[in-house]
C-alpha cells in the first residue's frame, strides 16, 4: 500500500495535491510547519481517515526522518516561495530550499525511500534566450536567490538518483493560479482593489509577460508524469502554451470586479531586481504523455479572482 | 592598493595563485583551515612581507568576516575536492562547497567587497552531450554531489551579481596538474608504483578520457580573465584543447619511472559511481582573450611526476 509523504502539505499546491491523492483513496502523510501554510487548507484533508498531518519543520532532520517512516514516496513541495524579497534575507532561500531539500533526501535515504517529486521553477532558466524555453535550454545564469536555491535542490536530487539509485522527477513551474492561491500578482491586485478601488499601483511598466497555470492542471500533470516514471532522473516543464501581460491580467481582474481604477506604473521592464521579465516554458514533453491544460490563462486568472472574492480571509493582514 | 583575499590558500591551486600574486608585489591575505592544505605549500609565501595567513574555517562566518576586512577582492578556491567519496558523506560537499560559498559572499557583502573569483568544475556539465563542451552547453543533469555543490555555488554568485551588484568570474576547471598536485589519478598511480613497482590496479577499463591543465597555465588564464573583467557575471572554461586516456597517462608515468607494471583493471567505463567518463571543455572563450596553455597534457603529467618523485613527503600516509 502506497503511503505518500508530502512536505508543504498546508501550502497552496501541496494541499491541492493532498486533497487530490486522498480523493483517490491514497494514504497520505502531510508535513508542514505552518509558517506560510494555512489551517484552512488542511481542513478538508483532516476529515479523511487516510490522512495524517505532522506539524514540524523540514529544517529539523530528526522530526523529518521520524515522520517519513513507512512512506513509499516523497513529494517535496515545501519552499520559501517569497521570490521577491530574497535580497532582504539572503540565507532564507538557501536554508528553506537548498538545505531543506538535502534534509528531505537524507531522511529518505535513512528510511529506504527512493522516489522523490520536486517542485522547481521556470526561473531556473534565468534570462532565457529561447522561447518557449525547453528543458534542455542552454546552461542558464541564475538571476535570483530563489532560482539559485531551487537549481541547487534539483542538482542534489539528480546526484542522489545517480549515486544512491533514487528516482526523481523535477517539475519546473510557471506561476500557479487557482483556489488557495495566496501570493503573487493577482493576489496583490485583488487585495489592493478591495481596499482602494479607484487606483492600482503596478510594478514595472505592465508589459511584463507572464505565463500561468491552473493548480488543478498542475496536479494532473505531475500525477501523469509519476505514472510514466522510469528509472533515474527526469525534468518536466509545467505551464500553458501561451502567456499574458500584466496589463491583460489587470483587465480581466478589474473586469470581473466591475472596477476601472487609475493605473500607477512604477516604470521599467521589471517589477523588481531579479524579477524575470518573461518566463514562458515549452511544454511539449509533458504534453507528449497526453496531458493538456483544462483551463486557459484567462480562465485561471478569472477562477482565482472568483475564489479570492469568496475567500477574503486569505487576504487579511493577520 | 589591492589587498587580495584567497580562501584555500594552502591548497594546490590556492597556494600557486598566492605565490604568483606575491611575485607581482601584490598584498595577499590567505585563509585556510589546513584540513587538506599543507604547511609546505605556504612556506614560500610566508617569507614575503606582503603576505598574511589566517588559519580558520570558511564555515566560521565570524572569523571569515573579520579576516576579510579591508580586502579589495576575493578568490574563493577552498573546497572539498574529494569528488570520489562524496557518497560516503553526502553533507560534506553541501557544507564545504555550497554553504562555504554562501558564507564567503555574505562576508564580502558585510565588508563591502564586490569582486569574486570562483573555482568551479567541468563536471557541472554532467554527462555532457557536446564535445568539446562550451560554457553555454545544454542545461546539465548533475551526476555527483561535488558537481551539484559547485553548481549551487556558481548560482549563488550569479545571484549576488544580479542582486547586489557584485562582479563574479567563475572558472570551470578540468583536472589540474603540476607542482603541489596532491590528489587524483596521477598521484595515486605514482604513489602505488613507488610502493609496489610490479603491478598497478586501475579503476575502470583504462579507456576513460581525461583532460588536464597545468596549474601554472590555469593561474595565468584566471589572471588574464580578471584583467578583462567587466560588470556582472561571467564564466570561463579552463582546459587544454586535447585529452588523453588513463592508459596514455599510465604509459607516460611508467616510462618516466622506468617501470613496466602488470595492469589490473577493475573494469567498466567508469572509475566509480558518479565518475565522469569524459570531461573535455571548449576553451575558445578564454583563448579569445589571448591565453594559451604553455604545457601540453603530456608535459603536464611528466612535470607532475617529476615533482612527485622529488617530493615524496606529499605521498606519506600521515
Amino acid at each position: 500500500m502506497a503511503r505518500i509523504f508530502v512536505t508543504g502539505a498546508a501550502g497552496f499546491i501541496g494541499s491541492t495535491l493532498v486533497d487530490r491523492l486522498l480523493s483517490e483513496g491514497q494514504e497520505v502523510v502531510g508535513y508542514d510547519n505552518f509558517s506560510t501554510g494555512r489551517e484552512e487548507f488542511v481542513q478538508k484533508a483532516l476529515a479523511c481517515p487516510g490522512y495524517s498531518l505532522v506539524r514540524a519543520d523540514v529544517l529539523d532532520p530528526f522530526a523529518l526522518t521520524q515522520a517519513m517512516r513507512g512512506a513509499s514516496e516523497v513529494w517535496h513541495l515545501s519552499a520559501n516561495a517569497d521570490v521577491r524579497f530574497g535580497l532582504s534575507h539572503p540565507r532564507k532561500d538557501l536554508e528553506q530550499n537548498t538545505l531543506a531539500t538535502s534534509n528531505v533526501l537524507e531522511a529518505m535515504r535513512h528510511n529506504g525511500i527512493r522516489d522523490i517529486f520536486f517542485s522547481s521553477t521556470g526561473s531556473v532558466y534565468g534570462e532565457a534566450t529561447v522561447f518557449p524555453t525547453p528543458e534542455e535550454a542552454p546552461f542558464p545564469v541564475q538571476t535570483s536567490l530563489y532560482a539559485a536555491s531551487k537549481l541547487a535542490g534539483e542538482a542534489l536530487i539528480s546526484s542522489y538518483c545517480q549515486g544512491y539509485g533514487f528516482r526523481g522527477l523535477v517539475f519546473r513551474f510557471v506561476s500557479m493560479l487557482g483556489e488557495r492561491y495566496s501570493h503573487g500578482h493577482v493576489f496583490d491586485f485583488v487585495r489592493h482593489l478591495l481596499k482602494e478601488p479607484g487606483r492600482l499601483p503596478v510594478l514595472g511598466d505592465g508589459g511584463q509577460r507572464k505565463s500561468y497555470l491552473y493548480v488543478g492542471d498542475c496536479v494532473e500533470a505531475m500525477l501523469l508524469a509519476r505514472k510514466n516514471m522510469s528509472e533515474g532522473f527526469d525534468v518536466y516543464n509545467l505551464g500553458t502554451d501561451g502567456y499574458c501581460t500584466v496589463m491583460d491580467s489587470i483587465g480581466w481582474i478589474t473586469g470581473l470586479m466591475g472596477l476601472c481604477p487609475r493605473l500607477e506604473f512604477s516604470g521599467g521592464q521589471r517589477g523588481w531586481v531579479g524579477d524575470n521579465p518573461f518566463i514562458f516554458l515549452a511544454t511539449g514533453k509533458i504534453r507528449a504523455l497526453g496531458w493538456d491544460n483544462a483551463l486557459s490563462i484567462r480562465q485561471g486568472v478569472e477562477r482565482t479572482v472568483g475564489w479570492l472574492l469568496d475567500s477574503r480571509w486569505v487576504m487579511g493582514e493577520g
